[in-house]
């Protein structure tokens, strides 16, 4: 059985916003990498595999020892982890009291964390989920929470208050990564397409909160699959953090998320799941490491992709 | 201290499609309304709410307190019920944990479940979020979900393969009752607003998919607050049950609502929430019933909802 819920410590409140915390936190460890926490049954380590006919609460056990295996393994390499609030949900409850341990176990370790749960509803519905995620103080703890606007400006209005008041950012959807993207994101109405309206309001929203690094907490996911409306977003949206997943797994190269960043380096973060939680997998980490050593696999694969990553942002974006 | 999580009991496999299921439900309680569980903590009758300095824990056995008592009370009136996973998530892991046994409360009644939680992600996440909360089988039992469509159409195909697996249902949003649902939703590109893009992939989605009532399992959110919308979506999607919110506090009427109807009073359900859970507070009912009559404030404004509306399904639509 899981642990009871709601035993989290309380945390306390940054008097930081959050953008100056991420900025801050990508220069500390010099890393724009996002270690993406997307716990996937079938490819656990064998050690932390449940067994066959598992109950969820038993399956859930394992997703939170690999998740904070996987933290302790990359804490002081990177700034910022982003569970994937999905795969706990997928457990029921179970799940998502492993979800708050881990999310927990990260701020522990010295982490940021985004909780991608792209939440969104109406009204003092939206409140309540500003209130459930945005901010330390908040019952989930996360800083950030990744964000859908299709039910409009209105739908929005109530992250961005949460945010002013408990050092919390959002990422708001513009472009996604996966080719159904261009559904709605790249129709155009009025020579506009929706990602750009999207991108508009964003800017906006950031205009009269930008702290030190020039940064704003309204962020932006786009893609690493789509590299030139990554730049046309990048120039379009100077106070904007990017969170731009897709890199690895999804296709999206180093080259492809170069210009996601500003002329400092900053100004995007780069999520990785798979290559990172499973590269003990890896055809070229597999023979070195095995199954035993994945916190170690996963270590190097995140020293690789800060490698490459700092390449490209040293080169001045 | 909330139960522990988990220990919901496996609910089985129906093998009637979703739009058969509902359709069957809103002719055998002769009603179309859907109850909405928005739990609120300022406004939860002095009987269940919670001292001060409560913790989430203990507003969350409230809230299962409450919800299960207004289940109880329209049990027998009502087809389905909507439990809205942000005020549940707003108390952390505690809430979920209250959700779910919520979901449990109302299929012991014998009613249908709609969970209001606008998920969606890409691929195999999308996946996860549709093995988590579609049909009996999964691991919160709801028998339908609330999806958002921002992500494209290859975002919202999991979900649709999921409801055949597993008889389960989705209301995609298409047009939502807010002021702001215009900001994306209204544009309009190729002489096509957005909201008709996404009302003609779902009614494509349900064309090899009807059962026996002319429905199929993707439905669509469309709000009462927006009558004009609705009377063209429902000629627009003439196989997709609608989920009407707005009814109500946010200003809806029976009138707006009778467009989405077909000419047997099928088709749509019209969720209210605030208006029935905390009935007792309005001013037609305070004097009669008061705090302590909470659950038959909210059975009588039930009583009421569904001879209002049951007007307007008789004269045909």
């Amino acid at each position: 059985m899981p642990d009871q819920p709601a035993v989290s410590t309380p945390q306390p409140a940054s008097a930081i916003p959050w953008a100056d915390q991420l900025c801050e936190a990508i220069r500390q460890r010099n890393s724009a990498v996002c270690v993406g926490l997307d716990p996937r049954t079938q490819q656990l380590p064998i050690s932390l595999a449940p067994p066959a006919g598992a109950d969820n609460a038993a399956i859930a056990e394992c997703y939170r020892r690999f998740s904070e295996g996987i933290i302790d393994a990359v804490a002081d390499l990177v700034p910022v982890v982003k569970p994937q609030a999905a795969f706990f949900e997928q457990l029921g409850p179970a799940g998502t009291v492993a979800l708050a341990q881990v999310i927990d176990h990260a701020i522990d370790a010295g982490l940021l964390v985004v909780l991608d749960a792209k939440r969104n509803d109406i009204g003092t519905t939206a409140e309540a989920y500003a209130a459930a995620y945005l901010g330390r103080t908040s019952p989930w703890h996360s800083d950030a929470l990744t964000v859908s606007p299709y039910l409009g400006d209105d739908s929005l209005d109530p992250f961005v208050d949460a945010c002013d008041r408990s050092a919390a950012g959002i990422f708001v959807l513009v472009k996604t990564s996966n080719p159904g993207g261009r559904f709605l994101q790249d129709r155009r109405a009025d020579g506009e397409a929706i990602y750009q309206t999207v991108a508009k309001w964003v800017t906006q929203a950031n205009a009269s909160r930008l702290g030190r690094f020039g940064y704003g907490p309204v962020g932006a996911v786009v893609g690493a699959t789509y590299p030139e409306q990554l730049a046309e977003l990048r120039a379009a949206m100077p106070g904007t953090l990017i969170l731009i997943p897709g890199f690895g797994a999804q296709g999206g190269a180093a080259a492809d998320v170069a210009a996601g960043f500003d002329s400092r380096g900053l100004g995007a973060i780069v999520n990785n799941s798979r290559n990172i939680l499973f590269a003990y997998q890896r055809p070229e980490f597999a023979e070195t490491y095995g199954p035993a050593r994945w916190q170690d696999a996963a270590r190097q694969a995140t020293v690789e992709m800060n490698q490459q990553l700092n390449e490209i942002r040293s080169s001045g974006g």
